[in-house]
C-alpha cells in the first residue's frame, strides 16, 4: 500500500505550479484526475512538437485525464458531484476564477466538509498584489532571485530552471499532505492558498543575512563567489572541456587544496590563514586556483579533489544528467517514449525516490482518456450516459 | 491545535537544507528539538557577527536547543532515550556519521519501530555518487542548474538563492509527512532518504524537453529569454530607475503591448504574428521593447502594463522585499531582532501562511536553552541530574 493510497484529487492545475503538486502526490500512491478543458490545459494545448511537450510529459505522469466543460451547467454539476466523492480539489488558475464559474471553494467545501481545497498562485489569493500576472519568470523578478543572480555591474539574471514554479508546487504538496495528516485527527477539510512568492522568500536567506552585515546595503551581485564574499576557493573553476566548481569552507579544505595545487607556500601567508581573510582576497586565491585548474580536464579536476575531500562538482550539463548512472540506479530517472519525440528519459518524484515507495510512473494521459472509467467508477453513470454527456460537449475527447 | 501537534522532532540538521525542513515543521505545530553538539551546529558555529547567523536565526525560530555531546557513551544513552519519545529524527550530516557514532537508522528504528528517521544528502545514501561531497553550489553545478543559468558564449552561473539546499529541505518535509500520514494508518514508521539531486532534476523540464525538440542537441544559456527561445518578448527591459520583466505568452499580450507602445503598425506583420514567429524573431522584438521601456520608469511600466493585462514584474533586491506591505500583510514576514544586527525582518512558513495556521515563530533557541527543559519533561530527568550532566560534560550550554 502507498502513503496515499485510496485519496482521490480533482487537478484543475495548468503549466508546472499545481501539476508539479499532483505529480507528487500521484507518485505518491493518490488517484489524480486531471480535468481538463475539452482543447486540453494550457501546456498541453500548445501542442506534441512544442518543446513543452515535454515538460507536459513528465509533470503528469501517473494522472488519469477527464475532460469537462466546466462552462456548461451539466459540466459543473457532474463537477460537483465529483467533488462530493474527492479528497482535495486543486486549481492554479487566476484568483477568481473559480468564482466566475460558480465553483468557489467556499461552495465546494459546503458540498463536502472533508474536501481541502488547494489554490497554488503566484502572489497568494490574498493581499493587495493578489491580482499581478503571475508566471515564473515574473515571480523570480519579484521574489528577488533575479536581484542576486548574475555579474556585478550586468543586468540582474533569472535563475535558469523555472524555480519559482516548482518552489511553488513542492511547497503546496506539503501544505496538502499536513491538511490531510490534520484532517486524520479531526475529520476536518480546509483550504490553502499557496503563493509561489512566499515559498521563495526564504532562500534569500543568504542575501538577507550579508544586506543585515552591511549595515542594511545592497551587496552585489556576485556570479558564482560567496554570496557574502565571506568564503574562499569558492566559485566555478575552468578546466581544459569544461567547469568545476571548488569550495573551500573549512580551513582543512584550502590546506588540502594548496598541497594539491604544489602550492605549499601559501600556507604560510599571514593574510591567507582564515576563511575571511581568504574571502576577502578572493580575486588572487581564485586567479592561483584558475591557473592550476585550467591545464587539466574536468574528470582529472573532479579525481583530484574528491580523494582529498575537498568539495567540488563538475558543471554538468542536461544530456550528461539525463545519462547519469547514479539518478537512474536510483530509480530517479527512467525511460518512456514520447509521440512526437521518441525514446525520452523522465523524472520520478523526489519523494517517491525517498520513501522507497515502489509505484512506478504510468505514462501521461491522452486528453480525456479516463472519461468514461472516472465517470463510471466514481459517478456510477453508464456508458449510455457517458456517450450521451459526449454528445451534448459537456466531456470532449475520447 | 495545530496539523503537527504532538508530533516530537529530534533535529540534528544542519546549515540550510535540514533546518529548513525543521523549520517547516516547527511551524506546522511539531515539537523540534534541536539537537546541538556543545559548540553550536555549523552555522551557528560561525558567530553572530558573520552573515550566516542571520541565516541561523530565520531557519531555526520556533525550536527549542540542547546540546548533548553525542561523542559520550552517556550522550548516546540519553539520545537513545530520546528517540523513544520521538516521533522524528532529522540529520543531513555526511554518509555514515551516524553509522560511526554507533547511532544508525537501522538501531534508532529498532528501539522505536513507530520512528520516522529522515537522512537528507546531496546524492542520497544509496548510488555510487553517494560519497560525494556536497552544498549547495556543488548539487547546482551537478544537477544542471549552472548550465542552463547565465548567458550564451560566457561561463555557466549559478542560481543566486541556494536553490538546492532549499529543494532539498522543503522535499524533505514533503517525505516526512507523507510517512507521518501513512504512519496515520498502518502505525509503522520508516526511513527516509532526500536528495537535494533528486529534487532539483524535475526543475530542468523546460530544458531538456528544448533538447529533445532540437534533436537531442543542447540549447545554448539564453539569459532572461524563454528557455527555448520559443516565446517573445520574454525579457527583462531597462527602465530609467532599474529593471522590469516582460512575458507575452499569448498573442493578446502582444498585441495590447503592441498598442501600448504605440506600434500598432508591428500587429500588421506578417512575420510577427504568432507565438513562434516572435520567438524566433526575438531580437527585433527585443529592441522595440527596450527602446519604449527605457525611456519611463518602473513603476510607470509595471502600471501601464498592469492595467492592459500584460505579464510584469519590476526585478525588486532583497530590500524591496523586506518592505513589501503584501509580504507583511500576509504575515509572510515579520520583525525580530538580531543580538548583533538589531532589528531585522524575518520569514514566516510559507505552509504556514498558505493553511492559515495561528503559530507565531518564536526566536532561534540560544545554544542549550532548552537543556533541563527538555531532560526534565522529556525524560523525566530531575533538575539534581541535568546538574550532573552539565558538570561531565555529557551536555553543555546553560
Amino acid at each position: 500500500m502507498a502513503a496515499l493510497d485510496g485519496i482521490v484529487v480533482l487537478d484543475l492545475g495548468q503549466i508546472y505550479n499545481g501539476p508539479y503538486a499532483t505529480f507528487l502526490m500521484a507518485m505518491a500512491g493518490a488517484r489524480v484526475i486531471k480535468i481538463e478543458p475539452p482543447g486540453g490545459e494550457s501546456l498541453r494545448g500548445r501542442g506534441e512538437e512544442d518543446p513543452a511537450s515535454y515538460a507536459f510529459f513528465a509533470l503528469n505522469q501517473g494522472k488519469e485525464s477527464v475532460t469537462l466543460n466546466l462552462k456548461s451547467d451539466e459540466g459543473k454539476a457532474l463537477f460537483r458531484d465529483m467533488v462530493k466523492k474527492a479528497d482535495v480539489v486543486l486549481e492554479n488558475f487566476g484568483p477568481d476564477a473559480m468564482e466566475r464559474l460558480g465553483l468557489s471553494a467556499t461552495s465546494l467545501m459546503a458540498i463536502n466538509p472533508c474536501l481541502i481545497y488547494a489554490a497554488g498562485s503566484g502572489y497568494g489569493r490574498e493581499g493587495e498584489h493578489r491580482d499581478y500576472l503571475a508566471m515564473d519568470v515574473t515571480v523570480q523578478a519579484m521574489a528577488g532571485v533575479m536581484s542576486v543572480t548574475g555579474l556585478d555591474g550586468m543586468p540582474p539574471l533569472k535563475a535558469g530552471p523555472a524555480v519559482c514554479d516548482f518552489f511553488g508546487g513542492v511547497h503546496l504538496y506539503g501544505a496538502i499532505v499536513t491538511k490531510l495528516f490534520e484532517r486524520e485527527r479531526t475529520g476536518e477539510g480546509g483550504y490553502v492558498d499557496l503563493a509561489m512568492q512566499d515559498a521563495t522568500v526564504p532562500t534569500l536567506s543568504t542575501y538577507i543575512g550579508a544586506y543585515y552585515r552591511l549595515g542594511q546595503t545592497l551587496p552585489p551581485r556576485r556570479g558564482n563567489t560567496h554570496p557574502a564574499g565571506s568564503v574562499a576557493p569558492f566559485n566555478v573553476y575552468p578546466a581544459t572541456d569544461g567547469f568545476i566548481a571548488i569550495i573551500c569552507t573549512r580551513d582543512g579544505h584550502w590546506e588540502s587544496l594548496a598541497r594539491l595545487m604544489g602550492r605549499d607556500e601559501l600556507l604560510e601567508r599571514e593574510d591567507l590563514k582564515t576563511r575571511a581573510q581568504r574571502g576577502a582576497n578572493a580575486e588572487e586565491v581564485d586567479a592561483v586556483v584558475n591557473a592550476w585548474s585550467s591545464q587539466l580536464s574536468k574528470q582529472e579536476l573532479l579525481e583530484l579533489l574528491q580523494r582529498e575531500g575537498i568539495p567540488s562538482a563538475i558543471v554538468r550539463n542536461v544530456e550528461e544528467i539525463l545519462e547519469d548512472s547514479h539518478l537512474h540506479g536510483r530509480g530517479m530517472l527512467h525511460p518512456g517514449t514520447h509521440s512526437v519525440f521518441g525514446d525520452v528519459i523522465l523524472p520520478n518524484s523526489p519523494i517517491n525516490v525517498a520513501t522507497g515507495n515502489a509505484i512506478k510512473p504510468t505514462p501521461a494521459p491522452a486528453l480525456g482518456a479516463h472519461n468514461e472509467q472516472v465517470l463510471t467508477d466514481l459517478l456510477g453513470l453508464d456508458a449510455e450516459a457517458v456517450k450521451r454527456l459526449a454528445s451534448d460537449g459537456v466531456i470532449g475527447g475520447s
